[in-house]
């Protein structure tokens, strides 16, 4: 289980979001609270959005509280849509290869919880990635082969049913070769323009999902876990699939089961 | 405040202290019970004798629990006389010149604790570091300037007199220019025959030092904190030095503080 | 193209191959005379067999010549066996993952080479490794790829053979999807027990290989180029498979081609 | 010898200068042409002004052509005003704390040269450094040590004489304790403002030092080798202090030497 925060409005700078707030993602790193594992220091990553199309991106595999590095970027770069990240390894080598969030082009994708049984079946999940889009897959993580499976799904065009089937067909594998729970997940990406995030589980134990708008930053921060004690966040319910954009929230039900029976 | 381990005794592959039992040092790591920092992930090293006089040092600056190369070197290599040590840094940075332990010659020494205010004070500090040994000096630590400036007072030829001496010396800055708690630490430190560990604090904080006979591995176990629940630990008083031999344990009153008083 | 040493015989200190020779593996890793790279500091990897079954395996992604652990882990640590490697990268990340050797159970395996137009087949080719040894695959290199198609193949029981069937489904994809040339390696593997070495190329620039056996260390040492200038070592010629043993040396054609045509 | 280069001028990318030229610095790194080690792998940094009065910094100790967040950054990061250098260390550790830039406040600084026989005299060197600028004091190397002396001079002040006097300092412990060539240097720093450079040496070897204008780019590179071949470029002569402004250079004599004399 690892810790993310993404931010989209006004720009910012990183650290408004990352390092600053009581509760920061640094902070969680080492003291989540809504988290089974308190601790995420197995490496981080912050993918943010400036003047070109493709994001930057800042990946190391040191504790997100120890890196100067994360520090001065954070305190330096100001973005208008960003996505930060802390791993608790689940098993897979901690290497910035496996560090969220992964960049594909003007897309980047970063991703909380599990696959079922995931290292059983990591081989036919690869299978399901794309030849073009293969050498993108850099790492072993079930999160970045979910993030390509779905490009490969036709994440561009329609991001909310190409989650879903990418989901639907890992939540199949699972089903078929893995364990239970099957899948347990939050997932926030981005083109740069529309910020998404999708709150699901296959129990009733779906990772928590938060949002709140700050009328001072103007802006909308979009979290695992809420950034400050005692502020009002709004819970997005399991099973929801979220667009932040500058109007607004959206939220549509997020349904990959039904899929993964046809599937 | 980090934790440390350290084994004197018939060879044993280093695991046998620093992963292998229910609270190792490595389980520590992420869940230490006796320490003010539950989390030691700033870092870690072991220094371990051999074939030659001078010991093996392998340092590194994740967080031990994920470091593969840890594991296979604790799991391949065996020895009858090694010091390990995990970090939480107290300010200064993750680097592998700051991680425990140290060594100079076939000396190696290891810290947890603090001496009050040093920031304020550490250029005089470096001062009492002789000439002859400042080309050890790598790192900004308080604990590898305490044992530099404890083997330019004698560490080789009278161990417990130096590193009072040495204890003295930086307790005295922290009373002039630093501030209370002036010393807490626990060390452990060894020429490659003996094994040496300290137990001392100028208030009534001392960190926790225990010792433990094991009649299976013929050795002695010497740690910051025991590495099973439930086996039946010595701990050591407060003011302690402990010579650890093959016959047995020598434990003197440790006095640092009367020396300050004259310095 | 990357740099290689390995050693059979009486148990010598790492160093006496890694670093100690004039010409030796950590001296190439920043100026190689026979390689199209002189500077390989894209990361090392030794792993060597002590009293364990399993090697120890030791890497980093450091250039070798300032890693501190290295230098110290080869002066500590003696072997009969042990092969060691620096990394130049031809495209994959610098991550401990993707250095050499690899390790899986008893066996541990490194290569010098490439494969023409990899990165357009890698999917197939990770499809060659069978499910059992799909945990394996941790990084993204070719040269895992062919360790762990090799051991399917039957490596444990037929090495020459094994490496021949893996080394042609490789060459099949990459005449069928990739660009020449097809192969060009250098590898050096064992079990433990055996030392094996192979010189291949599909054109006439095979890496160079060669071998030496030292009255001083009652040992042999396995190369991609020689450790110290003036010395004779013998030179294998292309096409040949070498196996390293108490009682000598054998070499045989090792011809994954015809395999190929037939593949 | 270390290689670097800065920049002044309209805002540009980073990897204008860092890593896009065909002889950039990243380039620089694995072969550089002017300087005594081609092979320039052990750390880099980049400090660069943006909206804030101190500059961010990131640094690392790869080699600078291998690591992706280095390319990332450089990508996304436009300024008006950075430094950034690769190193060859001339024997402390390759290890983050002394990589270049080095960052003070609204200050930073970077080197390239030596302080001859600096091992034998750091202590007093170090004691050069005044106790309020102590704290800055992270690494061990002879560079930000004479940035920290030059800044307890009067850098900020009178940048070329505080600069004069640190090296005159530093040149006279190399006479007394120390082995000749006493100094070779260039280095380059700045307040966010103005950019110096300086260019001396106590024999004949002074390292080289140029700049060129660019109405492409509407700004001056300041570097230790040229970006391109076939470019024209101005070749500062030894013993030169310069000032690069919006409005242009200014170039007066550098002259620690009489100062070392009376010191």
């Amino acid at each position: 289980m690892c810790r993310w925060a993404a931010y989209t409005g006004e720009p910012v700078f990183l650290e408004e979001i990352v390092s600053r707030p009581g509760h920061s993602l640094i902070h969680q790193s080492h003291g989540a609270t809504q988290s089974k594992t308190a601790i995420n220091a197995d490496g981080f990553g912050v993918a943010w959005y400036g003047e070109r199309e493709e994001p930057g991106l800042f990946r190391d595999i040191l504790p997100a509280w120890s890196d100067p590095n994360l520090r001065s970027l954070t305190a330096q770069v100001k973005s208008p849509l960003f996505l930060a990240h802390v791993r608790a390894s689940t098993g897979t080598a901690t290497s910035r290869n496996n560090c969220h969030p992964f960049v594909v082009g003007n897309w980047t994708f970063m991703h909380n919880g599990q696959i079922g049984g995931y290292d059983g079946f990591r081989r036919d999940a690869e299978m399901l990635i794309p030849d073009p889009l293969y050498p993108h897959r850099k790492g072993a993580t079930d999160s970045e082969a979910l993030f390509l499976i779905a490009l490969g799904e036709g994440l561009r065009d329609d991001a909310k049913g190409a989650l879903e089937r990418a989901t639907a067909r890992l939540e199949s594998l699972s089903r078929l070769k893995g364990a239970a729970p099957h899948v347990r997940m939050t997932a926030a990406f981005s083109d740069g323009k529309r910020l998404f995030a999708v709150r699901y589980a296959t129990d009733e134990n779906a990772p928590t999902l938060y949002h709140r708008w700050s009328e001072m930053r103007r802006g909308r921060a979009v979290v695992s876990e809420p950034l400050e004690a005692g502020e009002c966040w709004d819970s997005v319910p399991p099973g929801s699939f979220c667009t932040f954009e500058a109007d607004g929230v959206t939220i549509e039900p997020f349904e990959p089961r039904c899929l993964a029976r046809v599937a």
